[in-house]
């Protein structure tokens, strides 16, 4: 066990687009755990666009990234001391903690990672919190039905690409909107979503129009903006916006520029917006990564990881989210996994 | 009987606010029933603000008045010839018809007034469409629960009056926002909402919070616009907005001007956004009529109706609803009422 290691400290709040120069990189003293506590050498970090609320102050739905803290997010690592019953060295476990190379934790959390033929990496990805986030998000708000046309955005990220292929699942046609050819390719032959347009194409919403004859039917929103206006002008009788994401304004300070107000269609097509947060469901969270987990194993489920190699680069991995650099789901693998 | 009457034509459709010219008087032959038909002598007639999207071309909820026909809308007479089993003359009968001071009806969607203890006008108010929309956007999409905070806009409306008398009836503190002094005081002294401001008052967005210390549980709007995204700032967690009118848009030609996008904070306060119309709940009509109706007698639901008196001024009145020149339910009488 070295006897420093390396973590991030948040040192300021952005105005705007992060540059990078929020976090500086110290090397401090490894503490040996208490007891009731364990320490847990970090494999993996993930990044997720959600923590770019947590750079504000004040009050949000997760508590903000104090300057001068340690930033905390999901992380995968592996026990090497322990003296908490239940954690053994050599362990896997997954949960929250700080952006360090070793991290002391009192088990708070943390979870064994139960399913030896799966990388835990899924963890951090489509049995985590993106992908329970795509589970209750589409099934519990969207309620989508056999034959109805599923929209989603972002939909080459960890948790679009799940959004559509649960709606597949659900006997859905699937459309993904994506901000490349090469996400577009991946959402359509990787995914299979039923269809895959790019924004980037100057011709798109013609794209999404030809994808989605028939209306959308339930709009499963990651991003906000112009992307989501173009989709609001095709919702379907009685459609469902599940609003889980609005990357689209997450750099923006003050009040986001708009071209429409689409208020007034909602009601003669009596449509439902709603948003909601994981962790409302989190009764409930065992069951749905039991039912995901056997998708993944039958292959029914599949997906990307996009891994940035180095703790050094924590804050660049989580800078690329806003700039769309990710397929799949944003990881950070920290020296030696 | 007289052998002519008038009637109404709408002879051409508006663009922005309609000025009346939409409309033409003239004066036809009255017909005698056939077989299966009756002749009625309207009474009152009905102006409502869905009738705005009437005037456009173009499929919508409600069918669009065509051109050089007769519009229709709520009325009710009395039954002076019958050819039809069940309608006997002398009979009231509240139903939908054109606009004309002699109908030659089938019966279909015609109904004997079955309370002759009340007046037969609360069967185009608070017995009728606009209560019904009140009854079911409150209880059915606002879903509000004892204790809520319900503010609606266009309090001083038929459709509003009715919701935050309901929102008292279900145990929550109801608030109301309309558009004048005279409405204010209507709104609070005579329907006894706890509190109510006017827009027209530069202060009024601080009146509001003050009148909403814990936010706003249910926005019941009726209006759309400025006014509703003043409310929208002030939305509790997990609100609910019911979108029954936007009565700020229906004279506005292609997109209107926002000031903000407030979709981004439906995450974080797992706010539903959701429209509705009151046909969807036909199958119900008569149970929810039956409790309103009651909440009348016992005097628990009170109301004002607005009368401009003649024929001739039924554009006049239709009109007004846009400058917002009534206070309760807008009617027209007929001559001889």
């Amino acid at each position: 066990m070295a006897s420093t290691h390396r973590r991030w400290v948040f040192v300021r709040r952005p105005e705007g687009m992060p540059t990078g120069a929020e976090f500086r990189l110290e090397e401090v003293p490894t503490p040996d755990p208490d007891p009731g506590q364990i320490l847990v050498r970090t494999r993996w970090i993930s990044v997720d666009p959600y923590m770019r609320g947590r750079m504000r102050a004040g009050p949000s739905y997760a508590p903000p990234w104090e300057v001068g803290e340690v930033p905390r997010g999901g992380a995968v690592g592996e026990v090497v001391a322990s003296r908490r019953p239940g954690f053994a060295p050599g362990d896997v476990v997954v949960g929250t903690w700080g952006w360090e190379e070793m991290a002391r934790l009192d088990g708070h959390g943390l979870t064994r990672w139960p399913w030896p033929d799966l990388s835990p990496t899924l963890g951090l990805g489509m049995l985590g919190m993106p992908g329970l986030t795509a589970y209750f998000g589409l099934f519990e708000v969207g309620r989508p039905r056999p034959g109805d046309t599923v929209v989603v955005s972002a939909a080459a990220g960890a948790v679009g690409s799940v959004v559509g292929q649960l709606a597949r699942l659900a006997g859905c046609r699937a459309v993904g909107i994506a901000g490349s050819a090469e996400k577009v390719a991946f959402v359509r032959d990787v995914l299979r979503f039923d269809a895959a347009v790019s924004y980037q194409d100057p011709q798109w919403t013609a794209a999404l129009e030809a994808a989605c004859p028939d209306g959308v039917d339930v709009y499963f929103d990651n991003v906000g903006g112009s992307v989501t206006e173009a989709v609001m002008d095709r919702l379907a009788l009685r459609a469902r916006v599940v609003v889980c994401g609005q990357i689209a304004r997450y750099n923006q300070e003050g009040p986001a520029p708009v071209t429409r107000d689409w208020l007034w269609q909602t009601i003669a097509k009596r449509i439902r917006v709603e948003g909601f947060l994981v962790g409302d469901f989190a009764l409930r969270h065992a069951e749905a990564l039991e039912r995901l987990a056997a998708w993944v194993r039958s292959g029914r489920l599949v997906g990307r990881e996009t891994v940035v190699e180095g703790f050094e680069r924590v804050p660049e991995a989580l800078l690329g989210l806003f700039r769309g650099t990710n397929v799949g789901k944003q990881l950070v693998r920290v020296a030696g996994s």
